[in-house]
């Protein structure tokens, strides 16, 4: 029959269910589709490829310790190579909001495993009788040690990259910090004119800030190191030897190259997920800083007339379908908006972490699924905020300038001359009568000319010291 | 040459850029491609199609005004009715996450619009003398009042399936408060034994949770069908005529068959996106209850043996790689896990809503996207938990009956006839010494049996009124 | 000994402990006050007085029915009435971070209430002989009944201030909608130059966003009123008699004065918290307008000099211990501060709401402070907001014009006339050149003198319709 | 005039004010107190004196470098002290919820340290020309070096508690998996029967759990140690002399005890505080794991009866007004409600930092209050739960091997030997029939009565290995 070539029977415990016989994937998926059919997210690739990369290590590990013969064990880890080629990309079809602790998306992987293993070997996807996606594929292995080792390797991979962007960032806010070096500009607090500043000085406070960022996010991949892999079922290792345990874990480390070991008490690793609370809370210091620099820039770049005007963005697109010639900061709006993204991840991953019960949290999926996503999200993001906004910031000095001068914030500078209520008062005639400070001093005869050019340089009022006072003070 | 034939080139304010000449999209969407490479999802479909629906009702509206030649408003139609039915889907490229307000998305489907109109015309895509994708198809029309606009639109074609939801939610759960209404079971207060219920009063309860959210998720709809459509750039309505802004909407009300009205402060509906927290926040609300929910399900379920076990859930699917004949209760993990995305989903419409400046807000995107996501997954989770988890629970009576008769909870029926104390040292002797409190009872002669039995009749306790007294109390 | 003297002696299930013996409250308090010594903070004596009423009504309701001698329930009315005078407030000493589902606050309204009514009766404090802080002040009740019926009580009476509070707000922002309703101003979108607006029309579109909060506080109102007292422990009424439950339901409306209706469900109500999550999700889109709206003002007041300058606020005090005449704008800070605090309650109350178990929610402690907290300060924060920031602020008209002039905001009034291409351009030159839309259009002899006055008419370009074509459009 | 007498008349850029007579603050406090009248929470007390501290700190170096008088800066220091052992407390009255980034709060401090100052120096209250508050206590400083200082300074000595804390409790969670590690258990994955473990090892996960918290809370210390002091208004240093700057954080040092060290970039420290959200993100961090141990064993501890009563809580109040005997789970549920408050507050700290703007964050007051609230309701809520309740914890081992047994879960023992989907059909049959396992396989015959005991060995399965196989296994 027409129809009955184009599936083939799979069962479980269930029973028995048929299955489109181009599918590598097999009944446990088949029943995943059924079930979950929640959003229109598939499982992310990195974590995807971070189990297969386990299996693999599975293989060699098992092939090595002739737990299993080197026919299966070979087609296994050249079938993991392919997958790994993204040949199979296709085949992961379970979805990123399922139930079940991650079970759907092991067993997926289980499955097309075992079923391009199988055509490896000459037979017929479904013959698992010739590769098992549980006796031979997730050997000594429970989804609940092969998924949390496997967010922790697709996490620390996609760290890196992050890590590497906030250098990046930091690198192009040193730039711009040197480049306005010289930039004399009104400095502001809780949006009001407060006291001259360089405009390189506010851009080396926000590279300072991500170095934060990028030591943070550099330091935190040590925690995300300890694996809970030979763990199984709920950490004790039932049905993992301890010969499979060690050599697992080196093989591990080998073919991810990265520094992971073994955690000292897989019960713990398998149960709690503080650690990805601990890295997505970073995630989040990190946003934090994005959206205060992005808004920044936007503030300092606002206009161009009727803002403030001091900095010019980079001009990447048209901004307005009805006001002709408008160009708007979509980039650091981008970046903002990212950000307020990993921030409301960061409570999903939260609430989720918060959620384990007893030997084993059930939504290390939305966990999974939120951290990658912050991690991919967040490190295009600062790339491109890098890229199109802070490298190419100009500066406009005019407006700098005008904008200092015709404030009466030098009047600071005056305070330790002629106390706090004098300058409050020829600072608010300043603003009433759109006079200078200097001045007015000069007509209230508070100073003479040459002690007012001395304290009034606004270039020693960015730095430390008591304008007009070499040798210090005193009172 | 080769290459030049696979490109058109368009222009902008920027300069000339060349675009893929399969492409139905043109130069705006093109730079947006260039400036938003930050996620993997796409702008949602829902969104996409509600503004396409604006450009037709524009199209019809300028078409009867005489505002826009009979020629070139019916390709738009044409094009925006093909649109519509799903034959260029993949036209619409923009990122979910892009800055910018969401003009590029709307330059995106003013784009693909025009392209499919030329073509309709028999001209070549990027020829706009013919159909312009801003003087023609977003004619009289700003993003700031299409998107708002095609939000709602978008919106209110969501909520409706998902009320259905949750009328359907509480339908099941009615059906079970029905079938489990004889069902004598332990009633748990902070997960310790209280009192004697009805298993079908439980889910009466839930029942009752549920219809709240169906009808504030009903009721809701009405705060999104006032529309800013005709306010422009900045809700004065600038180059939109009255005539239009009156007729646009009539048609647009038609077209989408949802009781839309005209903002009669279209600045105020540009500018400020409360509704949409409003409408997140009964999402939230109704998230909360889906938790209460199946979390309570998922501990009535517990076991099978060695947890409450008074509950059976469906079986959908195998539990575990490696513990063999292990069953979860999967969809109802799915269904916290997915208001846990929906919650978190919140926290980023609150925290886009609250960044609006002066006459826009800038983070419309993230809210579109965070709100129709909410809406859809919410849905499919309600629907799914409906059919796979709530419609099959089965009760175990043995279980209910076992747990009720070995907890001391009867004891609260003495209370009004011996004391809370004595009661107290009742049911502590009872724990103690594991005999029931009627054998107490009757042990230490407190009462006859002929009125121990009256009073502790459960079926009785579960209902209001003094146990053992008809007619009331005195003391 | 004297010693014993200041000390009486109560026992409970858990043995004897000493009381001071000027005390009101007793055993229960006191072994609260040593389990949660966590926070800072006492239980909110709105709630405490919504427990002290309904114990009143108790009282009142019990005595009607023969159900409790006169004298006792008298004593109780009294001992009730004395406390809501606040004459016993430092009596209620329990923590307001407690755990227990509010037990711990029940008990110590029952047992202050019971010693000054034993007080009244001639007795001792501690004789709970006379008058029994469970037997009598909370016969029929449970804590599980009493605190959710109380959290609705204070709520809707802290509900009625607030809602008050932004019709005040919606009000003054009216005011000044009026008031600044003929000064022509830049509008901005993005933060970036716009269109022309009038200033009173920003004004306009707060006091719409603040009506809706207006409304939806006032019509959430009826979602509280419905109470489960009645229910007891778990919602099913034992213990309590129908006549009492009807009866005082009645005398609780009567009390409160509230339109209280009895739940048809009480199990529902005892268990589920997701009115107050409604409620809270609301004072969070009201946080968000405020946010919003009080970030705007700021951002229009910024300056005086060095930044948009077009509002002036109200002067309230010093800015700064160092830069003399600096004034910021605190008063708006405050709100949105306030604002941020209400919203991260929400997020209290979200979670606590959502970690209800079966037939109680062991978190209603949290949602109590949180809830009361939220409505109290943005009561506070709005009516502050309203008298000492919006009534006093004042348009600088001069700023306005500068601002609005010097952009090229008023080019898209062209682009009906000569294209959006060219009117990009013309822009363009604008602000490179530094000369007005109008200037480059003579220049270039685009239009004649009277069309591009009637054209770039600013008053025109502030209401619907397209400038210099009075009779619509045509293309 | 008596009424006179009690007032005294203070002076500031705003106008003249009546200030009570008694009061040690002045006219900036008592702005403040007409404007900020939001909440009902003072200032954070471990603020106050950290910013005496600093007062002191700045008296003693002045003093030092001859910029101060010895008699005013003697006053002052002496003045500091007598406020630093709480003889003080009630002046400091500014509202928690105050806006203007601190200035309040910082002005209090100045007023009350002058007003004792002087009276130490034999004058009146208001009598500024002995100590000015702005001159004199605020010397070389400003609101926003001072204040993040502060938080810095506050934060550091209430994390040291914390850190104690959890390492306490670490221990205590030691004691008892020492305690119960003979103690056989069945563990629960998803809330379903999986594998044998010792009731030691799940309090061994919780351990090495909040093992992780207790190293993050003490590592990140040393990032609040950097301290803006001397960086002035903006973090340019103006108004503050270099040796100023040096001496005064070397002073600092000395009085704290802390480690702190000079920002080597104040403008950066001024105006981010991202490391803030970093702390607070580890405090969620512990909260969600403290969330976790508490729910966990809130549901090991559930029944008596009726649910798993694997544990045994200590009892430490009565838990119910109505169900006589009940006692609950106090003492967790409130560790879980302060950690959900936790949460909370991190949500309110991450809101305000990133709200910061340019040179400063204006919502410096809400971070404080939020940082300091979790840190203190997280140390006394940690420490309540090891003492009332971890500390005391028993098993039930009559209900732990009655679960263990009566669970199928042991089939996974059998997995390797007779394959997954025999494993399965056995565990089906068990849970129908009631039979264990082993019986089930004598009467199939599947294996021999020795293989089985030595396969089923429950002490085994706890451990790493396949049961019955100590050679491994080859597949």
């Amino acid at each position: 029959m027409a129809i009955n070539i184009n599936f083939r029977v799979e069962k479980d415990l269930l029973g028995e269910k048929k299955i489109n016989s181009n599918a590598y994937y097999g009944i446990n998926t088949s029943r995943a589709l059924d079930n979950f059919n929640v959003s229109s997210k598939k499982v992310n690739l990195h974590l995807i490829k971070a189990i297969v990369t386990i299996k693999k290590s599975a293989a060699i590990t098992h092939k090595k310790l002739k737990e299993l013969s080197p026919e299966i064990a070979d087609a296994i880890i050249e079938s993991c190579d392919k997958i790994l080629k993204d040949e199979f990309n296709s085949e992961f079809v379970v979805d990123a909001l399922q139930g079940g602790a991650g079970t759907s998306t092991n067993m997926n992987v289980n499955e097309v495993i075992a079923n391009v293993a199988i055509e490896l070997l000459g037979g017929e996807k479904g013959d698992y009788s010739l590769v098992h996606p549980l006796h031979h594929v997730n050997m000594s292995q429970s989804t609940n040690d092969v998924y949390p080792t496997a967010i922790r390797i697709a996490a620390i991979k996609l760290l890196r990259p992050l890590s590497l962007a906030f250098a990046n960032l930091q690198e192009a806010l040193q730039i711009k910090e040197n480049e306005f070096a010289d930039v004399l500009k009104l400095g502001r607090t809780q949006l009001m004119d407060a006291l001259p500043m360089m405009a390189g000085q506010g851009f080396g406070a926000y590279a300072r800030a991500i170095s934060r960022d990028r030591w943070r996010l550099y330091k935190v991949e040590e925690r995300l190191r300890e694996i809970n892999i030979g763990g199984t079922a709920i950490g004790t290792g039932m049905n993992a030897t301890l010969k499979y345990i060690f050599l697992m874990t080196d093989i591990l480390q080998d073919l991810t190259g990265l520094g992971l070991a073994r955690s000292d008490y897989p019960m713990d690793t398998t149960q709690n997920m503080d650690v990805f609370v601990e890295v997505s809370g970073l995630l989040k210091s990190a946003s934090v800083n994005l959206i205060k620099i992005s808004n920044d820039i936007r503030l300092l770049g606002s206009g161009p007339r009727g803002g403030i005007g001091e900095l010019s963005l980079p001009k990447v697109q048209a901004g307005s379908s009805i006001m002709a010639g408008k160009v708007n900061p979509v980039i650091a709006e981008m970046a903002a908006q990212t950000s307020m993204k990993v921030i409301s991840n960061d409570a999903a991953i939260t609430y989720a972490a918060a959620s384990g019960q007893l030997e084993l949290n059930a939504f290390g999926p939305l966990i999974a699924e939120s951290l990658l996503e912050s991690l991919e999200i967040l490190t295009n993001a600062v790339n491109i905020f890098t890229e199109k906004c802070i490298n190419g910031l100009e500066v406009n000095e005019g407006n700098c300038i005008h904008n200092l001068e015709s404030s009466a914030s030098i009047v600071t500078a005056l305070v330790h001359h002629i106390g706090y209520d004098k300058a409050s008062e020829i600072a608010k005639r300043s603003l009433k009568e759109s006079k200078t400070i200097k001045e007015l001093c000069l007509e209230e005869k508070i100073l003479t000319p040459e002690k007012l050019n001395e304290i009034l340089n606004p270039y020693e009022i960015t730095k430390p010291g008591i304008p007009g006072m070499k040798e210090g003070k005193k009172q």
